[in-house]
């Protein structure tokens, strides 16, 4: 059987796999025709050969040459949208519309065009000239990037055209892509886009290659070579912390962001002043797009009360009621019965849901579990388990110190919200909690929802781990997301011609830099 | 037997101890009379809930009060200089002028007075705010910091005084240093100074905190517990790495500088005009404090010439005429000893010393060995052992190819230099070599040896791995050291009065804040 080629060295080449595998369509459980392989051991070093080269010419190339890339392959990407959405669409049952064609692409691109523009300013690279001891350093590019993009975000997160990527491609690195294997063909098309622009702005054969898939030790060889700089990983938690004991062994930096609970604390006063709005708001976060967000708001607490009964009645209503979307794969789903299973096997009480859906795909009831604060702390690490999905699980503790024990058990997360009273009432409270929530999150939220991550310079998509693998950065967010794919670099005593030109005493762009402790 | 208590909670208390250890004068292998605790989990307990306590407290203080602790501590240091250098003398053998009174005590409260600077002025959080979508970030203290400290520089990098203890305090973090075993009496000083101005200054119990040594498990144990926000590591690659796999296990951020060859490469025209000259600046770099400096160059890297014959030549004379000087400790010895066989047996030739020194102390002869480029490139793992001291190894390729070629093998490392000719005559090999060497070094020098490490913003103590354990931070530096001890925290719709002061729309303080894309 003929097998869909790996894009290797700026060419489709037929793959040296060691099996093959299809993807299926999450909506009708069928197959889809194409048949993809799994590459053996050889695509792989013939891909880091590939990207070393690549990386040789790439990490003495001006910014703006690598931002006409970024553009030139946001423009080839808007060219084959129809394409891109259908694909999509079939490949993870994610709505083509408003979801995939009007909001994922135009954040996709605009996110390009966002790294095109750091690229082209260099002030990401942070300059910094001491100049009576004639000491210069500035962040450079780190070498090729493996990224393995997630199931969940096929165009914005997917690893030839999202956050990953992106920052890596405009710090200077080429990417070495990894399909998620259930979006095979939506990738494909992105690599095809990523070749023509390629081509289009003169960029090195091995800029961007693709690979679809690997045996898991294979995959944990690449993160660990001498060629790679850096690696990009978004998915479970398993497969990722074996990704990650392999890097870190080998000294490499790997970025990972694993998974994400996203507790949202209602404090006693909000809850009783509008409980039924902030009932109506948490089921519509946690429920859209099937709750498929790394942000989705997986884990409530609330204290004891009237109140927190009618809020949890509430939301168990318009969890029972709301329509039940697809999942994203058969995994998911499976993945979603296991952490239900081991939640009530702990003894979460089962509001609605956690059986399946009605659906023809895959799907599982709208799910809503609940647990009193004692019950949490005495296993909170099981408690903690991720149900990724239209899933949640409410904690009601006895009273705020009991949440305030209930939070210092958290693991760390990407994101925790507190909602409080507008008419002070609920500060106390709030000044008890939110510390202890603050160094357990990336982001912390007031009376919002985490499920939006804008792509701000602010922005911190990141957290403690296991949220990610290191509290100091960020996976959304130009410039911040980029200096994962970067290594400081310092020049000491190096001749002026022989600087790179943000660095020399007669530089005339326009970034800014640190000279001598103040901005210019 | 009593021995010397540890510092736990704000007080001298006697240890929990698994066993106990003394210190030795390495000039004359005697021990001095102190013994000190090894000790048990109990103690680390203690210490890690004081520490976790401490840090409740300076998470949320002002980074002017932090700097005021820093500034009283260096005030402390300065009166008790006599006793630390006179016991940090007889603990390491070190000069006490000027190397110790004039050089390292000055840097190590200049460091502090530096590090007191920045958390008084902010500027090392980086603030960004997005005004129109609400959401600010900055880089906030990250808990506890486990410090263990060099033999090399018993102030200057110590546990209770040095770069990384100096970086983790202004950035917030109560500090548990871990004494290096070979000069625990300086650092109980340094301790003693931290307790008196933590008195002075109002600080918190557990702001400073000293224990001596422990088991290599419970130090494992140590660096992974929750209480831990990070780990600071400079010393043997062993020890380090055994650390390292620990805390990656659990997720922990730690930072480690282990070993580095720091090669230096002569360009064979400047060998031809001023092989001579080079000699001698080579020989005194190396063999300055019996090439005890992490940026020692212990690699050399020259074309085959007459030019580079004589330059090798002068060399060994001068190897062989320099007074030997004395070793840190009898482990020091031994490792320089083991490296040369190690070296020796896989080819490497004798060109002087290696055997023992003449002195009653630790000591080895200045030592000198040399290999060709093919003979590195057979086994350039192995060619690449760090022999620690008054030692290099000289490679001879034969041409700039296969120079070219013995750089793209090297490991990460601190730094890496080229001498090249004033007159141009040596750039086209300068473009040759200097990319390559550029990806395997924190910093790149020209025409100077890179023993001297400037406390400067712009330094970059750092590079790939095994040099360091991440190549994007730096361990010398302020504010970039900071940045190893902190988190990103991002406040997305958070209430104006409940943000930290430097992210307030009514800031009135004076640290640059990027505030829309524009340094304000």
């Amino acid at each position: 059987m003929t097998t869909e080629p790996v894009l290797i060295a700026g060419a489709w080449q037929v793959a040296d796999s060691t099996g093959m595998f299809q993807a299926e369509n999450p909506a009708t459980k069928e197959a889809l025709a194409p048949v993809y392989p799994i590459s053996s051991w050889v695509d792989c070093d013939a891909v880091l050969d590939a990207a070393a080269a690549a990386f040789v010419e790439m990490r003495s190339m001006p910014g703006s040459r690598v931002a006409e890339f970024l553009e030139a392959f946001a423009n080839a990407i808007e060219a084959r949208a129809d394409d891109l959405v259908e694909i999509a669409n079939l490949e993870t049952a994610l709505p083509k519309s408003p979801r995939l064609a009007d909001v994922e692409l135009p954040r996709t691109t605009g996110q390009l065009r966002q790294a095109a523009a750091a690229a082209r300013s260099s002030n990401w690279t942070q300059p910094v000239i001491d100049s009576a001891n004639n000491i210069r350093s500035c962040y450079g590019a780190i070498g090729p990037v493996c990224v393995f993009g997630p199931n969940n975000f096929p165009f914005a997160f997917g690893s030839a055209s999202g956050g990953d990527f992106a920052a890596a491609i405009a710090a200077g690195n080429p990417v070495i892509a990894k399909a998620n294997s259930s979006h095979p063909g939506t990738t494909k098309i992105f690599a095809e886009c990523a070749k023509a622009a390629a081509e289009e702005t003169n960029m090195p054969e091995g800029i961007v290659q693709l690979i679809y898939r690997t045996n898991h030790d294979i995959g944990q060889q690449m993160v660990t070579d001498e060629r790679v700089g850096a690696t990009g990983y978004t998915g479970s938690r398993g497969a990722g912390l074996a990704l990650k004991r392999a890097a870190d062994g080998a000294g490499k930096p790997i970025y990972l962001e694993l998974s994400s609970v996203n507790p949202v604390v209602f404090l006693p006063a909000v809850l009783q002043q509008k409980g039924a709005e902030l009932a109506t708001e948490f089921s519509g976060s946690c429920l859209m797009g099937t709750g498929q967000f790394c942000t989705n708001p997986g884990m409530v607490l609330v204290v004891k009360s009237e109140a927190a009964d009618q809020f949890i009645e509430a939301v168990t209503t318009q969890f029972s009621e709301a329509p039940v979307g697809t999942l994203l794969s058969g995994s998911v789903e499976k993945s979603m019965h296991q952490s239900h299973q081991i939640l009530t096997a702990a003894g979460a009480e089962v509001l609605c849901g956690t059986g399946g859906g009605s659906g023809t795909g895959y799907c599982t009831a709208n799910s809503l579990l609940k647990v009193t604060g004692a019950q949490f702390l005495r296993d909170p690490e099981t408690m903690q388990t991720e149900a990724f999905g239209n899933s949640s699980l409410i904690v009601v503790a006895e009273d705020l110190d009991e949440a305030a024990a209930v939070l210092s058990t958290l693991e760390g997360n990407l994101t925790g919200c507190l909602y409080s009273a507008e008419d002070g009432s609920d500060d106390a409270a709030y000044d008890l909690l939110a510390p202890v929530l603050r160094q357990k999150v990336g982001r912390l939220l007031n009376d919002k929802m985490p499920t939006g991550v804008a792509v701000s310079p602010a922005m911190n998509h990141g957290g403690p781990y296991p949220a990610t693998g290191h509290p100091g950065f960020t996976a959304v967010g130009i410039p911040g997301a980029m200096l994962r794919f970067a290594m400081l670099q310092c020049y000491d005593n190096v001749r002026a011609t022989r600087l790179p030109e943000i660095l020399r005493d007669d530089y005339e762009g326009q970034a800014q830099r640190l000279i001598d402790g103040v901005w210019t």
